[in-house]
Order: C-alpha cells, then structure tokens, then sequence
C-alpha cells in the first residue's frame, strides 16, 4: 500500500529501476478528453536523464505506450495506463552495493522494512519511479488547462546559495525551458550551471530549490480540514525522492511579520474579489481564493556522490562506498517537471471533488463573486 | 469529505466553533488499550483558550466525553466517539462579520466553496476544529507509548525572530511544560513571552516555528512511494490551522550543504545500524531507520488582531474591520499538542499498516538488525 | 477500520447498544441542503423498537440530535454529526450472558477477533448500530429526492412462506406504512402479522425478504469494474443485521431463463431509451439505464429466541441458553427503513462521484437520449 | 474511480477489450511471497477462452507478464503489475455494433455514463476485464494457501434447472477440473455440457449457479460494521460480470427456517469452538468463525446470443441485430476462477487488515479457543 495519490484522479504507480518496466494507472480521468501519447511524452522527455550536460549521462528514452483507456484519440472515462520499459538498465553496475548500505539511500530503509530489496539501481526508490507520476501529471496539466486555463509552472529557484530573481506572477513555460538550469533568471542561471559542473567535477552533488506557481485556479478547491490543498500539496510534493521540506505562500519567512503586515486585505478588482497582497499563496483555511497559488520545495543533495563514503554492509560490518554509477549532480532541472506534476495531480483530483460535492460552477462561487 | 484521516488508525473529526459540539470518531484503533476519559483530558488542557495570560482569554472548559468504543476501561476494537460540547459560545460577538470578510481568515474562502457558511466565530474554520485532533492523538500517543515505548515531542522553537537552542535528543515533556510559552530553553522562553504580550497590547499578533522530535520509532514505517513517512507527516501539519510551511531533517537549511557534507553515514552502534548524522531527520526512502524523526512546522501570525483593516463585504462592497473577539496573539504555544497529536496519529497509523502488510516484528528487520 | 462506507457522500457510524450513545458522521454531504432534526427523526421512528405488537417491545424514544454541519437550518458542506443516547438500556438483562456465547449471534466471533467484547446487548453487534445508518439515510433520501425526484421504496415481499403480490412501479410510501408488517399487501400483511404473533408466542423467530425499488435514478450512475451499482447496493445490503442473501433484477430466478428471453429489448418511449423489460434490474454493467432499480434481500430469523438453546461458555464448557432479553420476533419490518437507507446511501454516493468524474447533467445523456 | 478493489490487499484493474492489453496493479502484497509467472499463468488459463468446445471459440492465449513487483522470484513488497497483451481481437466484427445497443449489454449504459464509448468488443465492459482480477486472484490464493492453508474452491452448482449434488467440505479442486463444466457431480456435468451444447446450436444462452467454499479461514476476519466478510465478499462477486444475486450460509432458502432451527449451535470439538450446523456460512456478525465460509453467485444467461433480437441505435432508431461474434453460451465454466479469484483477494485483504489492527495470531483467538 502507498502507490496511489488521489481521490477522485486517482493514480496507482509501479515499476523499479531495473525491472521490466515503469507506469501508471490512472483512474478517474473525465472522459472525451483528446489524449495523445505525445501529450505524455513531452513531459517525460523533461523529466529523462541524459538530456543535458548537467544530469546524468545514463541514456533512458523513456518512451510512454498508452495500453488502455483511450480510445480513437480521446479518453474513455475508464482506467488509463502508461508504460515505458526499462532499457539502459546496466545492473551491473549495482552489484558491489548488493550488500552495502549506500549513505541517505534507501537501501537500509527497505531492508529493514520488507526484508528484501532489488538492489539494482535503487529499484523501487529510484527516481525512475517518477516516471509515472510525470506521465499521469501530463494528463491532470491538460486536463486542468482546457478546462480551467489552468496553467501550473515551476522552476529553480535556488541552488545551493544561489538564488534567482523570478516573478512568479508572469514567469512562462519558455523562459523556464529556454536554458538547461530550468531557471528563468538567465543571468543566474548560468551561475547555476557552472556550480552544478562544478559539483560534478569533485564527485559531489548539490541541492536546492523549485519554486511554483499555479495560475487560474478557481475559488473553492481543498477539502477541510485534512484535506486542505496545502496539505495535499504538501504531501504531493514530500513524496518525491529527495524533497524535505515545503512551503507555501509566505511560509517560513513568514513567521517574522506581525499579523498586522501578514494579513492579506481583500479588494474588489474587476468586480472580483481579490487579495491585495498573496501571503496566503492562494490558499485561506485550505482552499483556493482565486489567487494564484505559490510554493517551494527543498530538494536535499543528491545522495549519489563518487566522492568515497563510510557506511556498513547488511551483515553489520564497516565498509567504504565510492558509487561507480552515473548520477545527478544536482536533481533540480529534472525535477522541476516532477513538482508540476505533483501539483496538477492534486489540482486535478481536487476539481473534481469540488465539482462532486458541490457540482461546478460552484453557485456559491457566482453568488459571492458578485454577478 | 476531506474530514478524515489516515488509512488504518483513521479519525474522522466533526463540529463547528459554535454549533451543539466538537469531536472525533475513532475508528480503526487496536482492543485491549487501556482507556479512561483522563488520558484524554490532560491532552485537551493543553490544547484549550484560557490556560495563559499569552493565550486568548476565552474560557473554555473543554470536557471530554467517550460515548463509544470503550468497555470497562478497555477499547473495544470498535469506533470510539469522543465529543466536547461547546460552552463560552457568545456568537453575538460575532454578529459585525456576519457580511465582512476577516483578512486571512477562511470567511471568503467557504463562501466561495459552499456558497454559505457559519460566521460565527470561524465555523468549521476555527482553530476549535483542533479538539477532535488532539483527543484522537492523545490515544495514538498512548498506544505508541505502550507498544513501543515511542515518545512524541513538541515545542516552540521560535516566535517572530526570536529563536530556542534545545536539544531534540534530550528534551523531555516536562521542560516543554515548564513554561507558558512551551519553550524548553527557559531564558528565550520569557523573551517570547514577553514578546507575545506586547504583540497583545498592540492589538496586532506573531508566528513561528515548532519543532518536534519522535523517539523511539521502530525502523520500517512508512509506504512508498506516496504514504512516504514524511509526506503523510507533512500533509498532517500542513492541515493545521495557519501552518505555511513544513521540514524535516535539515530541511531548507540543508540545501546549501553538499552531498559529502549531508549524507548520513552508517555505522554500527550496540550491534544496531545507525547513522552518524541525522540530517534525513530519521526517515530515508519514506521510511523510518531507527533513527528520531526531526522535523519543523511554521505557523504564520494569528490573523485574528484588534487592529484596523481594510476588507470588503459579501456585497463586494470596501469595509474596514476591528477585531471585537478574544483572540491568542501568537498559536504557538497551543499549537505544541497540536503538532504532536498530528505526528501520533500518522505514525499510530504506519505502526498499524507495517503491521498488516509485513507483521510484526518485521522479520526483516530483526534479521538485518544483527539479530 | 470497517465503520465507514461511501466514497463521496461518505459515513462513519460508532456506538454500541449499551454504551452512552450511537450515531453517525455525514460527511460529503453538498451544501445548502435544508435539514432539520424532523427530517431524520420521521426515519428513527420507523426503525425504532416498541412501535408495534410484532416488534420488540423494548420502549426505546430514539430522539436524534444534530450537533455539527448544519447551521440555520441548511447544511454547511462539512460534517455533520448526528447523536442519539441511550436510554432504555437494561444492561443487568444481558448479565448472564457474559461468559456464554449466544448461537448465530456475533458474541463468538467479536471474542475470537478482538479478545474483548462489549457482552451487554450485543454491544457493536447490536441491531442499534443501524440508527446512524437509518439517520444518514434520511439526509440521502432527502438529497435525492431534492435532486432528481428519486424515491426509494422498500417493503416486506416475503415473511417465512407467506410471499405477497407487490408491484413494483406503483407502490406508495402510504401503502408501505399502512399497516405494522410493512407490506403494502394488505391480505398477505394480515397472515403475516398472524404468523410473527405465533412465532413470539413459541418462543421462535421468523425470516424473509424485503424488496425495494427506487424510482427516478437517472442513467449513468455506476463506477466499474468494482464499485458498480449492484455491487455497492449488494454491500451496503449485506453489511445489514441479518441479512444473508441479495439480488437485483431477474436474481437467482433468472438463471432459468434462456438468454433470448432474459434480454431486455430497448425501445423508445417519449423520445428516451428505454427497456420493454427489466430482467436487469435497472442495471447494466454496473450503471443505472434509467430504469427503476429492483432488487431483494434476505434476512434470516432473528438470533434472540426465547427457546432453549445449546451452546458453549467463554471457557469451552457446554451450557444451555434460554433469552430473557426482549426481542423482535422477526426484523422484516423494522429492516423496511434499513435498507431504504443503505439503498439511499449508495446512490447519493454515486450520484456525486458521477457529478465528479463526468459533471451533470452528463453531456452524454443528453446527447444519447435524444435531445 | 471504481477501477480498484481492496485496502490492504488492494488491486487496480485496466484494460478494454480492443486496446493494447489488459492486467492490474497488486499494491499491499506481503514481501518474501516465492511468486512466478506460472503460478499466474494456471489460473488464465481456466478462465481463458476457447479452452473447451463449451466456452467461446475466440483462441486468446492470455500469457502473463509480470513487469514490477518481484525481484528473484520472490515479491519485495513493492506494487506489482501483470499484463496480458491483447492478441485474437477481430475488431471488424464488432463494426455493426457501432451504433446499436445491444440488449442487456453495456453499450448504453456505457454511453449514458460517458458520453464516449469503445464499441470494439465490450471495450472495458468486456469479460476480458477479468484477467486482471483473475492474475490478482491466483497471488492471493498463493498467499492465503502459503500462510494459512486456506483453499478456495469454486465449481459450477446449476445450469438452467439442472441442479448438481456436491459436498463443499470435502470437494477438490481436482473433481472440479475433471470436465469442462467445472462441475464435480459427474452425472450431472454430462447433462450440463449437453444442454450448454444444445443453447450454442440455438443461438441462444444459459445462466446457472456458481456454489463456492473457503476451507482454513480462520476465526476474527471481516470489519465490522460495513466492511463485513460477507458484504465485502457480496461486492466482490457483484462486481463480476453478469452476477444478479449472491448469498451466504442459508441464503435465500434459510428464511423458510424457524430461528429454532436456524441457529448454529456451538459445541467444542478437538478443544475448539465450533458450530453443529453451519446456516451461518462460517460467518457471524460480519467475522469469519473458524467454520467453513459457504457462498453462492447467480449468473444470468449470456447477453451475447445469435438470435436476432429487437433493439435502439444511438441515434433513437429502432433496429434488428443478431451477434456475429464468437461468445460462450455459458458463462459459468469461466466464471469459476473469477469467483475463487475475488473470494481470495477479500479474504488476502481481510488477513492483512485483522492483522494490521489485532496483530497475528489474535491474542483473542489463542485465548478465547480454550489454549
């Protein structure tokens, strides 16, 4: 249990890193949506390794096979699944970890929880593993998008001590696609680059942050009071390999203001209600204020380094590690499609609870916003 | 929907600040835990308006009452009602924002989702919605206790800028309850509150960050790849009333660190792996190592305050607004057995969901614990 | 876990037959629905003891309360938590039966599951555990009918051997109800009443069937391949007291037909598809067709017999047991209001997962009905 | 949503028909299972068609794939996924069911719900659904077999009025695949054959009854109140496709019965509780109880006939259609792995889930069994 996320859009992953393949289930996509492989596959292509100097050199196409609920080009309202076999998988490569424990992985973790692991890559707790998450986040993108115009853009916002100067307010999908760094500040994005080359060069990998931003989501998502969107949100993006720790809207800087400079003062603009300020990040009492949503996501460094490390072996002996396989130096570029699909997956699932329990458009949301 | 949580141990809360009552059903929890109406109680006491002169002066008495689920001092397997009736209700307070939209409150927000709501007094909104939380964690903290010996512990680690130095290894509850301020570290202590009363004078109110540890965590909890440990545990603090933001382990901080300096390494302690450091804050891969879970909350500053703001009514007409309700000036300190029950109750239910897919004692983790 | 069922429109009940009360939380339920405690309290009438000669005769008022969700008389959209409390609870009955195990009641089975069991009335087990089933019925029943003018309708079709003539599409609530049996057969109602006075006065119990239909579904409610509408129906039905068998349409004597004449023909009626017959019950795979939905259930004689009977204690010891409790010498008519509720359950349940995945009214019904 | 089926033990089925291939998801499967793609494969193939000159001629051999989920022959705990490639699909045939419904299918219903429907063989309404639930079902057999000695055997009881005389207490899965009715009554499975013979030559169909048992299900499965065994168990078989009623112990007959003669009496026997007689169907208040579980399904006649029947098209037209493809004039021979299939994976579910609340071995159950 723990491989479905969601309620309503509901996903269902599997797949290690060396098995046969990796995908996912979706469930609950509206139907008659147009669906094609290629809606999935450019998203996956921004998530794959190789595909600048900055991320790993392994060479995984990751070509995604639609095996089931569309049909003649459009969904069918039933389950949809993706796969996308495992090709340049050179276990290998693995075999001197069959018994070592390596630092901040998983290894230990799924020993001492199933008694068992596929030491091959890092199997289930790969980041191949997000494959399916990526593929199924293109669908809720398109989903949210001809629906809603719902746009969900995230980038690097930091690497290491380095931070970028975006407006979040207007950033676009190009100026984050328009360098390999995905950051839209061009200036520091070089920086970036020639840090995270850096890093590569010792053996050493760096972390940092993606920040995103939803824009044109509608007043009345989340579900309290566990189901708030910040808290399904929070959970979308923690469940990602290496995040540790999230934020929204003012988040922990936030804490220094005083309730007097923190509250956002409601306006009327356009014959909208709206904030005048977003500390909120879009989000009051766990739902959606119409406001654009904002938030960050720390990604720690990447545990795979070449650089030599202490570490025992699953008998309890102490042995040294120097990792031979091809790794990130830094996962932040790759995982920038990985948030936005965290995000779209959430958004999704939550427009349709909204529209289940409260059909759509919300009559309150019309009442209130003054038409 | 959205009022339950968890997949085993699942608590299912109810009640608005001034409706009839407030409460939880428990369902899910295991027989033959010993149970009387006090171990819930001293929970609540902590949790409840009126304790301090920094918390909000409402004096509400918060009994509780088991009206199911427990037999001659025993729980009976069976869903378990806690309630507590609500008592200092004066709505009439309330009356003023019957159409005005408090700033950073959720008024606008449930009038945008449900098209109606119960102005008095923040509705299901209010932070009273915390009582049935809190109940239900004071039973996962007891069954932790007893099964495992597992303690969870919080406390406020900073206030504005205002920041603790406690030792999460060493902390003990009752260095928590020392003080009014529920700040182990007794000389930054009386700076907050110092500084929470004149946040009260001033009409205006403060934020900050608690800090929790849980010891005693069995190696083997949590399910990937999305009921990860520390997602299920940022989605339970992230759905707290005024959490922006969630970390654990080194969190934002540790973004600046490289791979070499944050990786964890193992090693042999007393024939148990360990790691030297904790900077994955006791959980890798989504799962528990043994290790204390570590992490950190930020709450923003109360968006209750005497001050004067501007805001627009239901009509979308501009209003300006003063606080007439007895507000806390700063969460924080009532915020601790918040944060606490919320980790009880994610890991009550990882302790049940390890048990039923893998057994107990895992037998994988007594053979790769060198037994 | 196991105490809650719906997806959506979701409940979770708690209480047991002599603990401080029973009841139910709602939650899902949509917005701005007008609800008063009358609404419920009409449906506990009906499936309160004492109403009759021919049930038992118990005098238990079962006044409900709804203490959250609902403010000024229409529902909030969060939870709602409906309590009644225990009243005429005569526990010192129920005395010597603690360490004996009554036959085909669950006293065995909560022992062997839980090692602990409530022995006072049947605790968990007991036939008041449908009180917030039957209260959460009322507010589905109200929804639908609201909604799309669906009725739902059971009555008593069968008592041991005595079956009645019953049509299906014409029934009225008024009928059911006019007499104590609940069949709107007055001849047959008469023998029956006859026969449920016999079987008290031996001592001995009754079985039978109740039928019900619901009237005024639109097509398209239904989520294959599990949760299909009979299936859910099927479930919520037997998680009934004493329940044993279900069917839906042709049921187990449609199995005797050939399929040419199983078949329903479609054929249009006033511009609508529909089925010259209704072998499916109102169901195909797993979606309503805009038919009525016809279905049966099985209620075996109740457990609680006054007659001698053998059986085991707690310790292994054979022991003889002779009911002193008072009891409903057959459950038919007072299960009538049970499954009108679970029957409501499911399809206010579905009603909003279709709203959800697929919006209403469905763009597809509308195209393929002709319009 | 409805695609998944389960809580701990929880499968996620996909596929049409036409599409590229069909399978599932197995989340929640203990680690350390041995498992192979033969121990699969056995059970596609009796539930494949064109296995007999009784079933469908479609020749779909249905080889599996397991591509997640085992490393080494053994499972690692993480989610599994089995796909069979979809091989014999003549979609030309189904080309003039593009526009009609056909009677008693889901053609309609399918439009109703979607506005979209795959009209190529059934598409996801399409009995090869089943393979998922069926390659599920044999790890949960496996399973249950392995850790408990647990057998589910499942034979055909009835075809049209022909009644077979079997003992489910000693019955083998041997007797029932000793002819290709998959009844063990030989006399009888000769009288079956010809007469499902017989409606093939008709163009027409027959319905019947699937009997089933579950030998070594321990006491103390099933949750209470909704998430009974046998109201899981009612779902699972409901949600089969062509099942129109289900029942448990005495089932529809036993409500002829006195409550005298009814009732199980308990007795001790071997040092443990047991009941005399077994109305019950090994299940009371929703818990298994040690005895053997007894259950029957009710399948209708195939829809698919050759006999022209009288139908709509989409456009509201009357019409005249007789199938041209290949399909079973009996379902039931096929249907009995699909019913040992979701026994197993209710009770696989229901192990996990007593296991993860009580623990295992239940305390209760040592004590309370007189050890």
């Amino acid at each position: 249990m723990g491989n479905s996320f969601g309620h309503l859009f509901r996903i269902t992953t599997w797949g290690e890193s060396h098995g046969g393949a990796v995908g996912v289930v979706v469930d609950g996509c509206p139907p008659r949506l147009a669906l094609s492989p290629d809606d999935i596959q450019v998203e996956l292509d921004r998530r794959r390794p190789g595909q600048s100097r900055i991320t790993t050199q392994r060479q995984e196409v990751d070509v995604c096979e639609i095996l089931s609920g569309v049909f003649e080009g459009q969904t069918l309202g039933t389950s949809i699944l993706i796969l996308v076999h495992n090709t340049d998988a050179k276990s290998q490569h693995y075999a001197p970890f069959q018994h070592i424990y390596r630092p901040s992985h998983a290894d230990y973790a799924y020993d001492a929880k199933y008694g068992i692991r596929n030491w091959q890559g890092g199997g289930r707790a790969s980041a191949r593993e997000t494959i399916g998450r990526v593929a199924a986040g293109a669908i809720a993108k398109k989903l949210l998008r001809e629906r809603y115009g719902t746009e969900v853009i995230a980038y690097v916002k930091q690497v290491q001590h380095l931070q970028a100067e975006v407006d979040p307010g207007t950033v676009t999908p190009e100026q984050v696609e328009a360098n390999i760094a995905r950051c839209p500040d061009a200036v520091c994005a070089e920086a970036m680059i020639e840090r995270i080359d850096w890093a590569r060069r010792q053996g050493d990998s760096l972390g940092g942050v993606v920040e995103a931003v939803a824009r044109g989501v509608p007043a009345g998502w989340g579900m309290p009071v566990f189901d708030k969107l910040e808290a399904d949100l929070a959970k979308g993006l923690m469940s990602l390999p290496a995040s540790k720790g999230f934020e929204i809207g003012s988040g922990f800087a936030g804490i220094t203001l005083t309730g007097s400079a923190h509250n956002d003062p409601f306006e009327m603009r356009d014959g909208q209600v709206h904030t005048r300020t977003n500390h909120s990040g879009g989000v009051q009492g766990g739902i959606s204020i119409g406001e654009p949503l904002l938030m960050r996501v720390a990604f720690k460094p990447t545990a795979t380094i070449a650089k030599e490390q202490e570490t025992v072996t699953d008998d309890g002996e102490a042995a040294t590690l120097a990792a031979k396989g091809r790794h990130d130096p830094c996962v932040l570029p790759r995982a920038v499609p990985m948030v936005e699909a965290m995000i779209a997956l959430v958004l999704a699932d939550h427009y349709l609870r909204q529209q289940g329990q409260c059909g759509v458009p919300s009559p309150a949301a019309e009442v209130r916003r003054g038409e």
